[in-house]
Formats: structure tokens, C-alpha cells, sequence
């Protein structure tokens, strides 16, 4: 890949990539959109990274249908797939990691561990594999795009970033290669999740700003039907990650739950002149 | 200096990049020979790397002269040089480092823990601030050598390394800027350092093989007179750098020592056929 890469580099032809973990949805999809008229030619990776999966995650379970990638991909315009096996890309003596430490910690971080520096690893790779000049990123995995972001500032990439709005079911749910995993009991209960998400919208608009007010009201909201396990509700500021009690000129909501064994994350910006956007 | 050589690659003037503390002396102007014919343009990097140093370390004293320095690398075909500040490159945020793992723990990575973490950071944004092809290191800093190899080949990055074999004094003593700090006195004990190890290179070719013995030989030669503190005295497999206590196919002996509270390292390869190269 690199040698072919450094060939279209050589003709001066700008490579935008998409990394993906595969099991490909509009989500994903949606960010060939990002790309478009900002690069020569559109690449995505599909890669299943070991490294970001932790003891007890679902590495082994995670869905796979690679053919099917390569079809969507095909049909908004991708010309370049690379998809390398796992013993190719993590060779025995391997041990070399990228760690964004504070972003890291707090949210997801707290709950797994490694996560983020196998995510900040296999994207720095990805970008020198690919000699990409950019890269498109999903909002729906808010603390990622921000651990991506300050690696490549902090590393000096020459890679220019796009983050994508996160791309909803009719019901407002979040898509994940994740949702497979939901029953139909499940998945009815995973409706809440944005239902908490646009409850907090209509507060922040309407002055509400105080941070245990909006956890406890999504905290009903969540619990309203059994089945919801939250395992964390933070209000947090927006660059930092930092917790903010206050939703002041801004704040993210981010929020994690499991759903029958299923681990869902989605999050939403609030401010009190009501919902902003991150790009 | 990124929008530059930005336009340099553009150019495809392909860059080779000799990346230093300053302070130069003839261990860093014969590494340009290295790059000789294999780039376009060469350049230096100067830049003492707070986040190399630990609490007790020489930050502070680190000799500096930066007008010698850029003279001398004038001298030797270097046409361009990038000195920054601490502060452009670390500002308040920063919190981005690379983990070369178990290439960091042994040897002086036990009395310096996050020593190659700051090395290992700092010359991966060095490699990307400079978009170089490849780039020259001494092998005096032995494990840093292998660290950065490492680094280059699990985080795929496209440049080329070479190795230059250590440049000495007179009587031996292997060429270093902190050599500076060490008084008339000091500086003649530090000749046992090389004597030590040019009795490993004699064992080694007359047959002795067993670390034990070859060990207890150098502390001889080193404490033979007082004033010079031994910290560690190691022999390693010259990849893995793990403890290897037959010399069998080669052997890489490596020691640091404090003389006067200067601390000095140097280091030999041996094998029963004698001495052999890195490179």
C-alpha cells in the first residue's frame, strides 16, 4: 500500500481516507461527502484493530462483511480499500504506541483502559500508510475525534481533519456497526437514548443549565422502561473533556449505556443560546 | 519550517535530516557523510528536548551555542537548520507521547524512565516537521538507535535511517557534548571508559565468551582508580536489547558510568569472530 501510495503522492495526487473498522453504514458513508472536492482520490481502510479492544470487549463478535464493504464504498466513489490482516499490521516484536494522555482519561477512557491509545496507534498508521493529506472522522464517537484532533496537532501531521455529524435511524438512534447486536426489544429500548439526547436540546434552549438537572432528567428518561444500564452521563468542555457543571458557552453531553449486553455511546452540544456544532 | 519543506517535497527535493542537542562536535558533523548522495538537501535539527530529562537531569546546564554551532554545520554542506523554542514546540496542551515499550525499560531506561519516551516523541515530529526521507543518528546513544528503528518500523514511517559508528578522542573516550562538563582530573578518568572496552573487544577475540567474567574484568579496569561510578555494565542481545549472558553470535556490551557527577555512556558490539558492525 505504502509503495503505491507514495507513487500517487510522487504525481502529486491527494489522498483523502476514511479509516473504518468495516460493517459499513450511512454513517460512515456519509463521510465520502466530507471529502469531496478537497482530495484526488477517496481511500477508506477497513481494519478491525485489536489493540483498541480490551479484556471482555467484543473483538471476536465484532461484525464483519467485507464484500458488502467494498460495494457501498464503490457506489460513493472510493477507489482505494485497504483492508490488512491483523498479523500484517501487529507483528510479534511489535511495541510501539501513541498515547494523548489527558484526553484519554476521563468518559469512555475510564471504562476502557487501552482503548484510545490503540485508536491514536492504528490512526497515526493509517495515516503513514496511506500518506493521506485528509482524513474524515464521525462525531458520533465525540472523545476519539477530539484524541484524533490533538495528535495531530501535537505530532505535527500534515493531515487536515473533518469530523461528520452523526448520521441517525428515523427513530433518532445513532448509527453503529454495534446496533446488529440489539434484539427488537433491545432495539426499542435504545430509542430512548436519543430521546434523552433531544430532551436535553429542549432544555438548554430553554435556559436550563445546571448540570444535575440534566443528568437527572436523562437519568429518568433512560431508566423510564427497564432494561437501560447507564454507565455514565457527563457534561463535560467540549475541547478539554474537562467536567463543567455549568453549560455556560458550551458543553458536550456524552453518554454511554448498555442495552442488553450491547455498549452504546452517543452525545449531543448544548449551549445556552441552544444546540452548536463542533466544525 | 512544515510550509517550507512542504514545498521542498513538492519539489521532490528529498530531505536528510541529522537531528541534535546542539553543541556540536565531530560525532554529529561525520553523520552528514551519511547522508551523502541518498538526499537532496541536508539539514540539522538543534533542539534540547525538555521531555527527555528527568527531575535531576542536566536540562538546565545543557551546554548551548547555537552561532558555533550553525557555523560548523555550514561547514559540512548543512543547508538548513531548525532551532525552535520549547515553548513553540510544547505549548500548555501538549500531551501527545509515542512508547517505544520494551525497547525502553532495560538499561538506561531503568535509571531514566521517560527518557525514550521524550526522545521517541520528539523525533517523530522532528521526522514530521521536516517531511525528511531519511535521517542520521550515532550509535554511541546505542539504545536510542535501536528505539528510533523500532519506532520507524511499527509506526511505518517512510524514512530511511543510517547509523554512524561513534567518533572518539585521542584516547579513546567516545565524543559527547556533555564530555564539557568534566574537569582536567575527570576528563583523564574518563579514559577508563574506553580502555574497558577495548580489553571486551581482546577478550572477545582471544575466546572469552561468558558474561560474567567479562564483566568483572571492566569493573576492574574502572575502578582501578578512584572517581569513577559504575551504573550499570550490560550485555544485551543487539535487537531485543534482553539480557544475554553468552557472547554466541554477537553481543552488545553497554555501560554508563558518573565521573565527577557527569554521567557517560558508550557501548561495543562483540561476537566470537570479533568485533562486528550495526550496520
Amino acid at each position: 500500500m505504502s509503495t503505491f501510495t507514495d507513487e500517487l503522492k510522487r504525481k502529486d495526487i491527494r489522498i483523502g481516507l476514511v479509516p473504518t473498522m468495516g460493517y459499513l453504514h450511512e454513517g460512515h458513508l456519509s463521510l465520502f461527502q466530507l471529502l469531496e472536492g478537497r482530495c484526488d482520490l477517496k481511500a477508506a481502510s477497513i481494519f478491525v484493530n485489536p489493540i483498541q479492544f480490551g479484556a471482555g470487549d467484543d473483538l471476536d463478535k465484532y461484525p464483519r462483511d467485507e464484500i458488502r464493504d467494498v460495494e457501498l464504498l464503490e457506489s460513493v466513489g472510493c477507489e482505494l480499500v485497504f483492508a490488512p490482516s491483523s498479523d500484517e499490521m501487529y507483528p510479534a516484536d511489535f511495541q510501539t504506541y501513541v498515547n494523548v494522555e489527558e484526553l484519554s482519561k476521563p468518559l469512555c477512557g475510564k471504562f476502557r483502559p487501552d482503548h484510545f491509545r490503540g485508536v491514536a496507534t492504528i490512526v497515526l498508521r493509517l495515516f503513514n500508510i496511506t500518506g493521506c493529506s485528509m482524513a474524515a472522522f464521525g462525531l458520533k464517537d465525540y472523545q476519539q475525534a477530539r484524541v484524533i484532533e490533538q495528535m495531530t496537532r501535537d505530532l505535527n501531521l500534515s493531515v487536515e481533519l473533518a469530523f461528520g455529524e452523526t448520521v441517525r435511524e428515523s427513530d433518532g438512534l445513532a448509527m453503529s456497526s454495534r446496533n446488529k447486536y440489539l434484539s427488537k426489544k433491545d432495539r426499542e429500548l435504545a430509542a430512548l437514548i436519543p430521546k434523552s439526547l433531544e430532551w436535553v436540546k429542549e432544555q438548554a434552549a430553554s435556559g436550563v443549565s445546571n448540570y444535575s438537572e440534566i443528568v437527572a432528567g436523562m437519568r429518568e428518561i433512560l431508566e423510564s422502561k427497564p432494561g437501560v444500564e447507564i454507565q455514565y452521563i457527563e457534561a463535560v468542555n467540549p475541547q478539554t473533556l474537562e467536567f463543567q457543571s455549568e453549560v455556560g458557552e458550551g458543553v458536550q453531553i456524552l453518554i454511554a449505556v448498555y442495552i442488553g449486553g450491547t455498549r452504546l455511546i452517543d452525545n449531543v452540544r448544548i449551549s445556552m443560546s441552544g444546540v452548536k456544532r463542533l466544525v
